[in-house]
């Protein structure tokens, strides 16, 4: 039963508007990336990964550039304290990569993951507390002053261990429930927790504020984030961090926005697996960015093996639609979008530019490993001469004619129409082949021979309705020589509308290919293919094609 | 191979800045939604629907209460006309509701439009015309100018025919790849459309401006967006409309703040199914707006009957992370989310509020027909106790004692763990009612009787080990009596640390459920429960079975 009378909006505004970011135009450099892939990610699987499912997915995101990488929650866990103990005890972690640890700011789960982190050289302890109005209320049932007490009390005990432990770790502090919490309130524990660690640029303190749940529209985030960089202690020592969620579908827009906004660093996770909705999806923040011509740092050239891990260990699915790595994000079916990415394609190879600006297509598909024949046009029932066209010339290296390429065009839509389903390239080429390549019934071609005089002579052997014969016709040229033969010698009446030749641009090059349009008075646009290793026996055998056609169909 | 330097951002920023919408905080009212699920949406399928599946999906849509449904392309293929002719010939258009024809700025085009319109009575003719940069160089090799005599021809003879059909149809122009074309030619181009349908209030047009890819920042396009709305001839006869992409991940991102900078009306899809990443989701538009407490227009509140019809015409799979409609995206597996939850719930009814305020939830699931039991509270080795605990009470009407609960959640957390597997409902309660209800090996109870004097004087029959036997204890309460008789009868050694009994508040309701803790000196938490019709029996059944368990799993 839809109510909208029982919800309020439970976020919070700034104490005063903070729109500076509005008036930046794009993102101009990368943030720190944090992976949260292995905490975040993981504990939102039905089945979460395995020890050596983990160990798998850690190295690629080395691979793909993470400096930071959240690998668990150690003291939630055996599975996840054994984790951590297997990258630092097999000596798995790169030197330039820093290990993340999460920690609620509990005296004993504090303890427990400073064991779990014995002998790592490179980590972030990151330390949480809900701060949020609904948690204060309902779960912990605690005041302002208790809750920012066990925020004190967690980063006093963080550093004092780590002290203790002579560790040169970086600390993080969350205020878990960041947009459902006062903004002036989440500012104080902020600072509190600030003067704790009281951090330098040289050894600067993390502050994360996490959309834990997204509950604004985009820009209000953007002006939390902005109000409280604007207003933090010794901003010039903190690494300003968000980890946006996606429960009202805007997770990719918050984080740019609050890039703008004044954010150092991003935690998210690949393709957005995360609870509920998700963690922002850091391969289309990247990749947004790099499609402003910006470098995202991190690695997406093989994106298509990146998500077979991906599916593999977590055993979710990437959405169809999710930008840049679902599987149809680069489909185009309806024919003006074929059209159009055709003739982009095509003015780039014409204008000899490496610079991307085909249209329907944000990003060059190659670029993240994505292939071109396969990806991008597809055909149906809804698809048109472009993309037929365009399928017809990229993977088999048949240029047709214009006129052609229409009919083809409705020939094999009607076709998907009827079947109900897509067509793959091998599909339409087998139509072309058959219904339009050296028909040999039931007229075939057995043998020719030109004469040059004044005019041209041709003798021609046919193979008539199973009847061997020679037909002679001369003519100005050797098609209309031809032409006149067929007339004369099987009585038939056509004019040759059209004629086109070239050498097949595909496999096997030496080959010629022919089009041949006929007028036979029931159409007047009746083509005939003929493919040969000679030029003159392709154009021979296309006009017998369309001749054949005309005999077969007369009907059409 | 990444090569960030061949992207230049090819969108264009409005002449002057316009950010008034920044300062509006949320979208305070319904805008009119027009479905282009039966055309965007169908024409982005590996397989179009058929004639009856069409059918049956725009019956959906009218039920979910679409007023404007796009309904094709009736130009563009027989199927699309025939579809068309179907709804008007069957008369299956509701009166209050009007279908949207989309044709090409081009002449035959139009002219089958109008054809295929015949005899409807409420109908938008939508016209478009690509105006980018892009498209003109690349595609049609055109001037600005010739771009727009193509929109203004198109003009002239959409409303020429209308004219002639004397229909009273509504009429919507799109300058195509909006995004895409420098904003001031793009108004230029609208202008001219508007002056020559000279729209009033009483008869507005609708101009609409597709993100058709989407290419900026979120906050650019609302400056995009607020900038045409500024600058548009007789904008109060204009019904500014927006249709987004989700190429940057950012379409609902971009519809909201488009609502903030002036748009009247959106285009778009269920589940955000359309051309490569999709058209922008009205689900998340609409339900956002919901959870803001203001009524979308729009009736989700059968979402999963929706769902289902979708997924069988389209054949296409919603994302399981996709907002409110996904699988998962109400699912809980971590503890500390889970015991949010529950507690979250609990403060509803102790409130006897309707206000939804739990944490972690940003919509309550039933309010658009998703299930509590099995949608949320989820088990696998991420959980904890106050999920386990909320699942052993909401679906089975037991209500643990604290330590019991936490020790059970151990004791499932690491089946989970073990079997690598998430644990349905039925299964905790399997293991909960073999490991801990009424076991009755090896001491089994058989009869009871008590006498009351100074003391209370029980006689037990039990079976010990195969063998039955009477045997007699005193205490000064009943449960006191049976574990004197216990301790010596059978010669064992253990206290009593607490008794919790309660009625089950599920199922046989009359049923008594007793939890007995005992110390037997290998630990001091050893839990049995009992469960019977009579009080009595079910603490004497508990208590038997914590010896049992005693007995059983000495070495635990």
């Amino acid at each position: 039963m839809m109510n909208n009378k029982k919800y309020h909006r439970g976020y919070f505004m700034p104490p005063e508007p903070s729109y500076d970011w509005v008036k930046k135009e794009y993102i101009d450099h990368a943030p720190t990336w944090c992976s949260v892939d292995l905490r975040d990610g993981n504990q939102a699987l039905v089945i979460p990964m395995s020890l050596e499912e983990k160990l798998e997915f850690f190295k690629v995101l080395v691979d793909i550039g993470f400096k930071e990488i959240e690998v668990g929650f150690p003291a939630a866990s055996e599975t996840e304290f054994e984790f951590l103990r297997t990258l630092i005890e097999q000596d798995l972690i790169p030197d330039d990569v820093t290990v993340q640890v999460l920690t609620q700011a509990r005296d004993h789960i504090i303890r427990k993951t400073f064991d779990s982190l014995k002998g790592c050289k490179n980590a972030v302890v990151h330390f949480y507390n809900s701060t949020s109005l609904a948690q204060r209320e309902q779960v912990f049932k605690k005041s302002k002053e208790e809750i920012m007490k066990i925020a004190t009390d967690g980063a006093k005990l963080v550093k004092q261990l780590s002290d203790e432990a002579g560790a040169d770790y970086k600390f993080e502090y969350s205020p878990e429930s960041f947009t459902g919490t006062e903004i002036d309130y989440a500012l104080d524990v902020c600072n509190a927790v600030i003067d704790i660690f009281q951090p330098t640029p040289e050894k600067p303190l993390i502050i994360n504020l996490p959309a834990t749940v997204e509950m604004s529209l985009p820009h209000i985030y953007a002006q939390q984030i902005e109000y409280m960089s604007k207003h933090m202690n010794r901003r010039d020592s903190i690494i300003l961090s968000v980890h946006p969620h996606n429960d009202r579908g805007t997770g990719v827009a918050i984080t740019e926005l609050a890039l703008l906004a004044g954010a150092d660093r991003v935690e998210g996770t690949l393709f957005g697996n995360g609870e509920r909705t998700g963690n922002v999806d850091l391969v289309t923040v990247a990749l947004n960015m790099y499609t402003h011509g910006v470098d995202p740092k991190l690695d997406f050239s093989h994106l298509p093996q990146i998500a077979e891990v991906y599916e593999r260990v977590t055993r979710m699915k990437i959405y169809e639609r999710q930008p840049y790595s679902g599987k149809l994000v680069f489909a185009a079916f309806s024919g003006s979008h074929q059209d159009a990415i055709a003739k982009g394609m095509h003015y780039r190879d014409d204008h000899h530019t490496d610079d991307w600006t085909v249209p329907y297509l944000p990003i060059d598909p190659t670029d993240i490993g994505r292939v071109y024949e396969s990806d991008v046009i597809r055909i149906n029932s809804q698809s048109g001469k472009g993309g037929i066209g365009f399928i017809m010339e990229q993977n088999f290296g048949y240029k047709l004619p214009k006129v052609f390429r229409e009919q083809f065009s409705y020939y094999i839509k009607e076709i998907s129409d009827h079947k109900h389903k897509e067509l793959k390239p091998e599909e339409i080429f087998d139509v072309f082949n058959h219904e339009f390549v050296n028909l040999n019934a039931p007229i075939r071609l057995v043998d020719y021979h030109f004469v040059r005089g004044e005019k041209i002579l041709v003798t021609l052997t046919i193979n008539f309705r199973g009847e061997e014969m020679d037909i002679t016709g001369r003519g100005n040229g050797r098609l209309d020589a031809v032409a006149n033969a067929l007339r004369k010698g099987c009585n038939l009446t056509f004019d040759v509308v059209d004629y086109n030749e070239s050498s097949l641009s595909k496999g096997s090059t030496s080959k010629a290919v022919s089009y041949v349009q006929i007028n036979d008075c029931i159409r007047e646009d009746r083509f005939g293919v003929g493919v040969d290793d000679d030029i003159m026996a392709s154009s021979i055998k296309a006009l017998i094609s369309s001749i054949n056609r005309a005999i077969i169909h007369k009907e059409d």
